[in-house]
């Protein structure tokens, strides 16, 4: 996968890309990373970006010129159609689903805009996909887009290795995870559940289950509402709903 | 305000901390940050801080040591009481006005995880806050650190100045923002609304206000739920209902 970066702050990216999983796939191949200013694709002699918005008002506006150009330029030399993909608090709200759906992709391409406005046709003409992380101001798409990057790229294949077998992959299953503990089985007085300590498997995972069941009622009860509960799920739910 | 980062990758913050609003904010003296590796507190003659977990599985769990002494010696020097808040999809959904109450307390402290689930402890002894950007699955927990403490201190006092002025800001009005157009009026052909160009701002007032309402409508219409609405809005309603 290829993975370009528009922004005016390419120096935000450098600690976050060359860390970590970021890190390990790109040394696997699975991915290639660009950071490209667009300010170096302005035609103004100022090498102005952004300008007044028509109509008035405060704030600034990108304007549609060195977007252009600059997506244009990595376009022709890309064998693929990329996703031109820009984050903004506007867009469709990002998930796993929608991380899993732009892992199948070859390119992606996000357009990082600081402080501005977008010219309205930058949106129309030019981008495929407007992708909101949450409902958060955030001073540019930078982080928003190394969050996106983030949560795709460790789903491609070979990325992540046995080692860093996701235990926080909280949305896997369709409920939270259950509670972890490990060493040491008594820290400042705190204890580890019993159970855990037993060896008795049958009773770790029932436990397990059932402590993913009550985190997911107890913080995300959403999740349950598309659930397929067995009759085990429904005798707990009954009795989370007595203890509250 | 003052923000500690608890993590395993001390590199990823560098280029975020040092570029743009975060710089400005820190050179302004509204914030202070600092990135300290928990792994130098490990007790651990091999400075590990993970093991297996209790009851068998995949995936290494963070003991509490190294967690527990790192954030009890910051919090030793601290006149404040900080938010000590971890970073997980378990966690409440950030939003808007979480960055709001956070950007009133002093002292913030997030605890970054990677890859590995944290023992049960560190969440229920030692955390005030679980916080979730989404429903996402990130390899670790600094990106999502960042973005909160992106959205935070640009809303401390006299971070953002008045060219920063925030057009971005979708959510302080309740609805999504208008569209924006800057220079040229007239690029590749495709042209600027021309009641943007009238000078009339009174029709471009009530433009705005429509297109607004309008974007909100197709693209977040769980806005408008809680949105007053006037007799102009529900003509304008109707109008979008009968166009789509």
């Amino acid at each position: 996968m290829k993975i370009d970066f528009f922004t005016l702050f390419p120096d935000m990216f450098q600690g976050v890309l060359s860390q970590s999983i970021l890190k390990k796939a790109q040394e696997k191949n699975a991915v290639e990373f660009s950071v490209v200013n667009f300010r170096d694709f302005s035609e103004n002699k100022h090498q102005n970006v952004d300008d007044y918005p028509y109509g008035g008002g405060a704030g600034m506006v990108l304007t549609p010129q060195p977007i252009f150009d600059a997506v244009e330029e990595l376009q022709g030399k890309s064998n693929t159609k990329p996703r031109v993909i820009l984050v903004c608090p506007q867009g469709a709200r990002f998930n796993q689903a929608k991380a899993e759906e732009l892992a199948t992709e070859e390119h992606l391409l996000f357009i990082c805009g600081h402080y501005e406005g977008y010219d309205e046709r930058i949106r129309e003409h030019l981008v495929t996909d407007e992708i909101s992380i949450g409902d958060f101001v955030l001073t540019g798409g930078e982080l928003a887009s190394m969050v996106i990057a983030d949560s795709v790229v460790r789903l491609l294949p070979g990325v992540l290795g046995n080692a860093d077998s996701p235990v926080l992959d909280s949305y896997s299953s369709g409920l939270l995870e259950h509670p972890h503990y490990t060493r040491p089985a008594e820290f400042r007085g705190l204890k580890v559940p019993e159970v855990l300590l037993s060896g008795n498997h049958k009773l770790i995972e029932e436990w397990r289950e059932k402590e993913s069941f009550r985190r997911t009622f107890l913080r995300r009860p959403d999740l349950l509402d598309s659930y397929p509960l067995s009759e085990q799920h429904k005798k707990w739910l009954q009795e989370f709903k007595n203890q509250s």
